[in-house]
C-alpha cells in the first residue's frame, strides 16, 4: 500500500492551489475570442510587462506558444529555422512546425549545457545568393533553460551575442522560455533582461509556476496580431478565459519566489544521489529544478525497474533511457519528500532488503 | 448611461454559472499530458455516452474540433472534403482545413435550410478513376444546427440519408455539432440517434450550454487515438483541464434542459419582430435560438446604424451585412430582455423619438 | 482492322512537326539551373513580348505553371484564392494548390460562358476587418479559354473588369491561359491585350501549338524571380531545357495561324453533329476548338458505348458522362478527318448498320 | 579573349551528343499524361531492368525524384524522415520536404565518406511508443555517391545494413541515387545490387551520363503508382516526353562506360593538383568524378580570386567556400583539358606570370 505520493515526473503535475481555485472561482470574464476577456487582458498585461516586450498572448499550451511563435516569424513558404537538436521543440513537439507548419528546420548540435556555438548557428544560416536551392533562414531559436540539458541556464551574455547574430543576418530570435523563470531565479537576472534580445518568447505557466493551464507567448504588438490570428486557425482561441487566467495570476505572484526552493531542493537530492554508489550524477549541473542521473552499468537495476521500484513506493520519476532516469522538482515536493525519495534510492541500491523484500 | 446590458451577438458569451464556478473550485484533477485529468475522463466519458460514440476528447475550441476532425480523415495527402459553401468550417475557420491542414475542400450548395441536396454531394465525390487528376474525396461534412442558415435544423432522416451515400462510397461522415443539443431538443431526437450516422462529431459546450470554455470531438476509439496526437500537435492538450472540464460536465447536466427556453424566447423575439414595420423576418424559419433578419431598404436605418442606437441602451446583436442582422438567444436573456430588446427595436423603427433624440 | 486514327481526345496528342524535330536537333543549349540556356531565354523573351509581361518562366507543364502562379501570389500562409467552381485549377490539378501550396479556394459559380458573375466574386473576397477567423483573400484567377465550358472565351472587357476589381481590393489576378492564343484568335484581339489586366498568365505550348512538352508563365520581373525559386523547389527546373524550348519557339511562330482553322473544323463538326438526330449540341457555343455534346436519353446509345464504336473506328473522343462527350480539334486534324468522324457518328445514330454489324 | 572552355562546374553542363539529338529527332512519341508515351515507356522499363525494381517514373529532375520519393514514403500527416545533414536534400533542395510536403526532417551527421554511423541512425528512430510528442520516423535517405562528401561510394555492405535496419522498424529506404552509376562503376557492383535494399531509388539521367534533362524514380509498382500522382499534381507530368527519353536511353546505353574515364580524369586531376604548392587535395578520397579541395590560408589567393583567374582562361570551377573549390568531371572533359587546367592552376599558385600580369 502506498501511503505517500512523491511525482517528480515534471513541474507540470503540481496542483492548483487554493488561492488558485479561489481566484478562479471568482474571476471576472468575458467572451476573448469576441472582444477580449478582461482578466486575460490583466494576465497579458503582466506577462508583457514582466518580458519587457509590448504585447501578450495566453495560449493553451507551450506546444502552441512555439508553435505560433515559429509560423508567425516563418510565415512564408520557404522558410528555415535554426534550432538546437536536443530542443524540445524539434525533439518533443511532434514535429509540428513542418508537418502542420511548412517550416524546415536546420538543426545545430546542441552542447551540454544547452548552447550552440555562435559560429555553428552563423555557418548554418543560408547564403541569401544561393536562394535557388536554399530555403531562406528567418529565425533561431534558444531554450531557457535548456530541458533535455538538464535545466541548465543560457546566460544573458549568450543569449544577447546570439540575438547580435540574429540582427546582422536580419533573423528573428524565438526564445522557448518554458522555464525562463527558472533560468532568471538561477541567474539572478529579471525576465525582462534575459529575453531582451528575443523578438518572442513563450513562457510557460504551468510547469514551474504551477497553474492548471497555459503558456503566455509576448512580443511586438505586431507579432502578437498575427499571433491571434494563427492562435484562432490553430483552435486555441477560448471563450471566459479569464478563469484560466485568474489561477496564471495568481502563479505569476505568488509562485515566482518559490523557484529558488525547487531549485535548492533539486542540489539536495543531486546531492544525495551522488553519494548514492552504483549512480552518476553530475551534481554541479544541476542549476535549476531538473535532474538527469544515470545508473551504473554494473548496477543490479536497470532504469526501468528502479522506476517500477521507487512506483511501488509512491515514488515517482521519469525513465529517459536504459540506464537513465529525470528528476524534476517542483513547489508541491518537500524537504521531507525529498529526504523520502533519497532514501528509497538508498535501499534500492545500497541493497539493503525494504520491507518489501526488494 | 446604460442601465442594463441584453448581449444577444452569441450564446457564446455567457458567463460560468455559480454552479459551475463552485464546480471548478473543487475538481479533482492531474496532469491530462502525461495521462488522464480524472474530470476531464468524466466529461468524455459522459459525452461519448449521450453521443453514442466509442470515445470522446476535450478541445480548446469548437474550431480545434472540426480542424483535428477533418484532418484526422483526411490524413493522407491529397484529400478533399466536401462541405457547405455556407458552412461554418468553410467560412469562419480560417481556411484551417487547407492552410494548415492541406485539405482540399469541395463545396456543395448550402440551401435556405442548410441542408446540400443529396445528388449535389454525389456529385462532388470524386470518381476514383479520375486519381491522376483529381485529389481523393474522403469526408463529408454537416452542420447541425446550421449557423449560417440561421440555426435551423437537419433531420434525422437527412443525415441518415447523408450517411448512407458516406458509406456507398467508403468516405466519413463528420458533424459541426457546435449546437446539437439546439438541434436534439427542438426535433425532439437524441443527440446519439441525430449523430447515429456520423463517424465523428464536434460539440460545443461553450455555446447554449454555457460553459466558459471547450468542446469536445467524439468518435470510435482509433479515431479519438489520433486526434489525441493531433491535439497535442496543435497545442491543445492541457495540464489540470479538470478545472474546465467541470465547469463543461456541470453545463451538460444542468443546461440541456434551458434550451427549450432559449428556441421559446427565440420564437418570441422573432415574432415580434415580425411585427414591427421595416423589418423583414421569417419567423418559421427560426427553429432554434438564431435569427437572422433584414431591415426594409427603405428604412432610415441601415444594419450599422440601428446596431449603434441599439447598443446605446445596452442591446448588443451582430450586424451581418448592410441591412441584416444576427441575433442569438442563451440562457441568461429574461424573458424580460426579449421584451425590453422588442420595445428599443420598435422606438427604433416606428420612429417614435426616444429619450436621445433618435 | 483500323486504317485511320483520329485522335479528339485533347490538344494535348499532337506529335510534333519536322520542323520542331529539327529545331530540337539542332538547339543551342546549356545548363539553365545553373545559369540560362540560351534557347530557354529566346522562348521566354518571345513570350514576355507577345503578352505584354516583364518576363516569363518555362515550366514542365500547365499544372506547374498555375501551381506556381497561384503559391507565388499566396506566398504567406493564411491565403486565400477566389476561382471558378468548374475551373481547371479547381477540378483537375489534383487539389494541389491546397494539398501542396495550403491555399484556402473559394469558388464562385462558373456560368455556361466560363464568367463569374463580378458580384459574386466581389462578395467572395473577404472583409479584411474579419482576419481573426477569415482566411486573406489575395488571389483571383480567370481561365480563358475555359475549358469546362466547351472552350469558351472570356471577353477583354470582363477580364478588364475583374482586373478592376482585383485592384479595387489590393488583389492579384492570375488566368489560366492554358489556350489564350484560341481566345485571342476567336476574339481578333492579342494575347497582350486580352491579358493586359492580369498580373500573370500560364500559357501551354503543348495544346493547341503543338509543341511536345511546356508551358510558360509570365509576369512582372519580381513575380518570375520568386517563380523560379518555386519551380526548383517543385522540381521543374531543368537542365539543357533548351531542347524542349526550341520546339516551342517553332510552335509559337508556325502553329498560332492554324487555330483559326480548328476553330473551323470544330465549327463543320459541331454542326455536323447538329443535323444526327439522337445528339444535342449547342452550335452557338462552340467558339473555338472544343466541343461538348450530349447523346439523348432515347438513344440506344449511351456515352461509353459510343466511344467504344467509335473507338473501333479509330475515332478517339473522351466521355465526359453517361451521356456527355467532348472533343477537341487540333492542327493535326484534317478536315476529311473531320468528314470521316461525322460519318461514323451518322452511321452508329442513325442505325445503319456499318459493315461490323453495330 | 577566351580560346577554350573548360566546364568543371559540374556533371550537369554536358551538351546532349549527336546520338542523342538524333534519336531526339526521330522519337515516337505519344501523350504520356493520357496514357504512356512509347519512348518513355522503353527508357522506365530499362531503368526498371537495370536497377532490379519492378518499376519507372520518369521525372524533370532530380529535386522532383527525391521530393515524389520522400512524400510516397511519408504520405500521412506527421512523418518524419532521417537524412544526413550534409545530403543533397537537406542542403540543396529548397527544404521542399517541409516546405512544400510537410515532412520533419530528424538530421543524422554525415561521415566525411558520406556514411551516417549505424548506431546514431537507429537512436534517431522515433519511439513509436512516444507518439503523442514524436513524429512518425517512416524513412531513411541515403545518397549514393554522396555529393558534398566528394562523391565518395557507399558500400554495398553499408547500403545493406542500414535496409536491413530501416527493416528491422518497419521503415523505407530511399536512395538519392543521383550518381549511383558513378558509385556502380566505381565499386564494380551492379546497380541493381547496389540499390537491392532500397525501396525506392532517384537516378539523375542529366549528369554524368549526359542526357538534357530528367531523372528516374524506381520502386514497387505501387510506390510508382503513388508516385505518378504526385508527379501530376507537381506539374510535372509532360505530354510527348518521349523526346527527352529517347536521350537519355542514348545517356544511359553510351555513357555508363564513359564514366570509368571521368574517375581517372578526376584521380589525375588531383593528383596534379596536390602536387603544387598552395593547394591541400585528399587524392584517396577522390573515388568518382568529385574534387574538393583547399586553398592554403597563406596563398595569394582566395577561393573567389583564383575563381576569376581560372575564368580568364576559360576554366569554369565552382567556389564552396572562402578557400574551398569543388571540380566535376565528366565525359565532354578531355584529358587536354585535365592538362591545360593543370597547367593555369600552376601558374596562378607557383607565382609565375602569365601574359595576363597576374
Amino acid at each position: 500500500m502506498i501511503t505517500r505520493t512523491v511525482d517528480l515526473r515534471s513541474d507540470t503535475v503540481t496542483k492548483p492551489t487554493e488561492a488558485m481555485r479561489a481566484a478562479m472561482a471568482t474571476a471576472v470574464v468575458d467572451d476573448d475570442v469576441l472582444h477580449h476577456d478582461p482578466t486575460a487582458l490583466c494576465l497579458e498585461t503582466e506577462m508583457a510587462r514582466i518580458t519587457g516586450k509590448e504585447a501578450a498572448l495566453f495560449v493553451p499550451s507551450g506546444t502552441m506558444g512555439n508553435l505560433i511563435s515559429v509560423l508567425v516569424h516563418c510565415d512564408t513558404r520557404g522558410s528555415e529555422v535554426i534550432l538546437g537538436d536536443n530542443s524540445h521543440i524539434h525533439i518533443y513537439e511532434n514535429g509540428g512546425i513542418s508537418t502542420i507548419g511548412g517550416v524546415h528546420p536546420r538543426t545545430v548540435k546542441n552542447n551540454q549545457d544547452g548552447t550552440m556555438d555562435i559560429d555553428l548557428i552563423e555557418a548554418a544560416i543560408r547564403d541569401p545568393g544561393g536562394v535557388l536551392v536554399y530555403p531562406t533562414t528567418r529565425l533561431i531559436c534558444l531554450e531557457n533553460t535548456h530541458a533535455n540539458s538538464g535545466g541548465r541556464c543560457l546566460s544573458v551574455e549568450y543569449v544577447d551575442k546570439v540575438g547580435e547574430l540574429a540582427k546582422k543576418h536580419g533573423l528573428k530570435l524565438h526564445i522557448d522560455g518554458a522555464r525562463i523563470f527558472n533560468a532568471s531565479v538561477a541567474l539572478g537576472i529579471p525576465v525582462h533582461r534575459l529575453v531582451q534580445a528575443a523578438d518572442s518568447v513563450s513562457v510557460c505557466l504551468s510547469k514551474g509556476l504551477g497553474a492548471p493551464v497555459g503558456s503566455v507567448i509576448v512580443g511586438s504588438r505586431s507579432f502578437i496580431a498575427k499571433a491571434k490570428i494563427l492562435r484562432k486557425t490553430l483552435g486555441g482561441g477560448m471563450r471566459q478565459v479569464g478563469i484560466l487566467c485568474a489561477a496564471a495570476l495568481v502563479a505569476v505572484q505568488e509562485n515566482v519566489v518559490k523557484l529558488e526552493g525547487d531549485h535548492k531542493k533539486a542540489k539536495i537530492l543531486a546531492e544525495g544521489l551522488s553519494q548514492i554508489k552504483g549512480i552518476k550524477v553530475d551534481v554541479a549541473s544541476v542549476e535549476t529544478n531538473i535532474i538527469y542521473f544515470d545508473i551504473d552499468e554494473s548496477s543490479k537495476f536497470t532504469a526501468e525497474k528502479l522506476c517500477e521500484y521507487l512506483e511501488e513506493h509512491g515514488i515517482l520519476v521519469t525513465q529517459e533511457g536504459p540506464l537513465r532516469i529525470r528528476i524534476v522538482l517542483h513547489h508541491q515536493i518537500s524537504e521531507s519528500d525529498v529526504q523520502y525519495t533519497l532514501s528509497y534510492f538508498q535501499h534500492a541500491l545500497s541493497g539493503v532488503q525494504d520491507q518489501n523484500g526488494i
